[in-house]
């Protein structure tokens, strides 16, 4: 089987559920109703340490990729997703290389990085010796920074240079926000719209991936479009709240 | 405020959603979607009393009716759930005037029943004094029998005539499986619509509720036409494996 | 040190506290706050397996003796909570010596009953090899029968002498319920008075044990002075209620 | 692959683990440790529904096969088990044919049984359409009587021809303590070895499926030559608690 | 309704039970005891994000205000603990202007800080769309800095002039160890009183908030006539210990 | 009872068991089984606080030694474990000596440290009063620096005389791969054996505890004849695997 790493390099598209609730079930239905990949949120989701590791693990049984987003510089946490069985991990608000660095310091065994040893439910998990992961994981193991202030936009070659950044990974929400300097929220604006397309040839010049989170079903083709290889789509809360919303109201009395 | 037990006793249409996977923020979420009631399910569904007295909590900040549904012959579970703050509580697989006359005990109170006492979760989820849950219990306490083999057709009039039994629930799926012998599960079938039609027929002749599991929005329909009161529509489990499922299909990358 | 059966055997006077809401830590704290005994409540309180297993092991931490109460006829879950580390279990609504018979077989081993072998939780929480275990465990362990209702009343001394149940408990509550058919709750009444007190004389007599619930540390000398040596006072949820009323209006601002 | 049924029945051996601390990732670690099948003990174990939820879903991430136990006459709690995912449910204290044919009714579709339709979880864990699961369940759901009393020996040919049971399992403890009207627990006394190999061959003569409990490796060899198909061995606690003890010895300091 | 945000400024006082435990029924019963406020505690409490959400939710059923402290320097969390609902965040050991504006940055949204977009569940508990929810967001949540070193006590007025910093809250406990230099806890000394008066004059001359952690209802008497607005009173561990300690010292037996 | 910090100060040797499953029964078990202490580990291991709080409790009803590793930098966390009744706190990867004394830090109070005051669980867990934990806390409580880098070597004596830092703790699989920058995990290989044993010299020579984590029985006594008195061996998930395999080989069947 194809890793995430290899599938998103090879420029195939993967669609990534959003899990935000902290429910694992949940990301195991959504892997169930067809999504190649889910992502338990720890930055505005409720996800901690014990969801996190049932929800990897329900991922598996499901037989999705498995991704995570880290809370703004927490990068302890990145190293423990890793070895609780993560894909991925999703660094927000990375603004500068020294946060690229910082990030992939903690994501990457030396000599690249610093991650430090102990991926054994990662390992098994994946169904490995010790030794075969250690062999595969700084390869495999993808490092996703967000870009999604100007500062950010500003620092994106650098950062897509920095050793062990896998990537790159759009958030079109505070992107809009920190453009118009909180302004407003405007994520189809002129300005927003422009960087995002522009992170993506970036990104794809420089032999990265490029992710992003999308609103709904047409962003995630824009963005395919526009080169991305990730799109996440689908919240949790938000699609169960709706599913009950039409089922309700599809009962006419 | 209109007890849930007047609502359905005035004729006015009650539809629930249906907890099945233990996971009070989706009963929660039901609510805020739209429906006037939530059901945990103990019977397939995967609640205990730790997952129903969140639940049941979550309903009440959502504004919703509670309802709870126990497993086949387990009156204790009845009166432990009425404690923890459900209004009305579903038996299954209520055969005989025995069945339903052990059901009614576990939910009502002296003389009507045999119910112990011990409502603190109850009445405080309604802001009411102890003394006045013990007033109202009994009339707003709603015990519905289910209705689901050949046995309990044949007794039904008896079983509608029971003291404290409120009303009863179809279960269409194992209606149609003992109606045919285990032959086939044939919920549209003429034996099957014949029951369902006959039962609700006597349930408002007897002046009781009538309540049903329904298998679509359209059975909805169909079922307040032929008189119930209470239908059952939204499992979420099934809601949101078919959200997920369609989320992920309608991006067609 | 000195067992719980023992010591209500002795007469010596026994506190126990109520533990309803299902959280180990408070009933720790009962035993940290003085309570030489607690009890998990299975029946109205929001216990479940996982919760009272948690709840026993804490009492340990904070040297309590350890009872737990079930729900109504449920005596698997007896044998489970004693395999579990419960030390006396309390049954409510022994109405007919059949139903004290059916308690009993579930609490003691062959010869006296039909308790099925598995106590590795409470022997190791006793810190006693099995074969320890097995040899006191028909002594030590504690099995009382709840009255409250008439028809207990009227079968008192035949349910005492039911081989295997150690003693009564009186539910207070449920006792004036029944006494008066219903119409009030009236734990002071007469009849209830003088049949509080009958069961305490019938209970000596038989040489077994006498327990009861009060409403207040009045009740618990009043039941003492009665001839009961165990009484139950001071439920989780109420007390934390009473505090936190107390303390936020003790600051008058 | 072949389903557990077949395979028991077959005759091939199958040694299951056995998970009382309620724990799923122990589960699956007896799964991953080489354990072809593995069962929740409701009886004497932790387990509730919650924990035997996800130790059942473990169980499927480890490859294994899935068993429960449930408690004394809970035969409501069998029925769910089967609809989390259950293969086998295991029911202690069978001693009349009327107890069988109880836990055969909840544990088998009509015509067999009166099991009520629900089995959503079980379906999805097989990865099989509801209807599949239908047509297969009441062949490959196993229903197995517990033999530990005289009184069950006595009725054993009766017990295993009750329609829908499909074969008994020993539990040598009790049926050691209840052979001896409580006097010793000798499991390996003359009576119990006796009754031990009738009840083997009465199963193979009835064409039903015999299991039992094991104490040791060499308890399980001796079963399989008795004829036994299904041998449990390794309860998670004990092999934990001597795991570590034999850690800690190891380090003479 | 009024706001947190408006009540505390407008210098009506609030006075917030403490949530260590990390038990959500508690924080609920502190409102339906009384309280208008509790705040969950990260730092010195057992909290974390799972109990947090939960305690959060059961905070607006019970009608209280919603507060949370977090562990030293976590900024990460203070965000996540508004996305999940609360209405203030308490950081502990602020001691800098730059620790101050780092608290500030993850509080408030751009362009007075750099809050990353995601408040889904504290919308939905406040019952509003997101976009009402971004324009309410920094004028209503508070962040509040606490000061409890010599350190932070010199750089009071800097910190109190920091944008997005709402204002103080004071730690008596590590204030009297700093400024005793670790030589004795004395809350009621004469260098801890005149600097709990200082803090308080400068809060409101500065037109900020003024917090403190009261050890008793007449502590908390005394900050409010010191000008405080906001009084913490009452963990729920102390509460409880000496509720259960009273409710068993009254029984004299 | 001899202190933790006493017992590994004067030269005894103390193992401790690893638990990383974060299943606080586990724990227990390992404290049972004869392991003098156990470390719950936050790194690599799956643990929370909410897993912490009651692993901790649990090793005080098995009567053992309680330490815990946090993840890499988070000295918030230190100070939470402290609170929560941990005796001693290992932090990762301290390479430097401003890294050791801002462990250090948050470790200990005024003078020493900033460690800010709140240990109302970890002093209930001793017995102790507030006062009277005060008083030991600095003494008694055991902050070890891990040294598992050639910057963490070449800064040892450094590290080794920050007040505060009560000793060093060797993780020999990160020191492997970093010591070959990266390019082999050869934990018997001369260089790390090598600075295994200088680690132990110079922290022996400072006065202070050496630790180090052990991958067998053997590399125990050996660290032991090297002057360390701290040997990790026997983490959960590695003892229960080889458990579960060794159990199931047993069985020739
Ligand atoms: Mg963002
Ligand atoms: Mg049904
Ligand atoms: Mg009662
Ligand atoms: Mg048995
Ligand atoms: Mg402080
Ligand atoms: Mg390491």
């Amino acid at each position: 089987t194809v890793s995430l790493a290899e599938k998103l390099k090879s420029g195939s598209p993967v669609v990534t559920g959003w899990s935000m609730l902290a429910v694992p079930i949940l990301a195991e239905l959504m892997g169930r109703g067809g999504y190649e990949a889910v992502t338990v949120d720890f930055q505005h989701g409720a996800h901690d340490i014990a969801s996190a590791r049932e929800a990897l693990a329900a991922m598996v049984l499901a037989g999705t990729y498995r991704l995570a987003r880290i809370p703004v510089g927490d990068n302890a946490t990145a190293s423990r997703l890793l070895d609780l069985g993560a894909q991925a991990v999703i660094a927000p608000m990375i603004n500068s290389v020294e946060e690229a660095k910082a990030f992939a310091a903690a994501t990457k065994y030396p000599p690249l990085g610093e991650r430090s040893w102990g991926p054994h439910r990662a390992a098994m998990l994946d169904g490995l010796p010790l030794e075969a992961y250690l062999e595969k994981a700084n390869r495999e193991t993808v490092s996703l920074a967000m870009i999604e202030t100007p500062q950010a936009v500003a620092a994106l070659d650098a950062i897509l240079a920095v050793p062990g950044i896998d990537g790159v990974f759009v958030g079109p929400s505070d992107l809009s926000l920190t453009l118009s300097a909180g302004a407003d929220m405007d994520r189809d604006g002129e300005k927003t719209t422009q960087a995002i397309r522009t992170i993506a040839d970036h990104a794809r010049a420089a032999g990265k991936i490029a992710g992003i989170f999308c609103m709904s079903p047409e962003k995630v083709m824009e963005a395919r479009d526009a080169g991305y290889t990730l799109m996440a789509y689908g919240a949790d809360m938000g699609l169960f709240h709706a599913a009950a919303s039409t089922a309700r109201k599809a009962c006419t009395v």
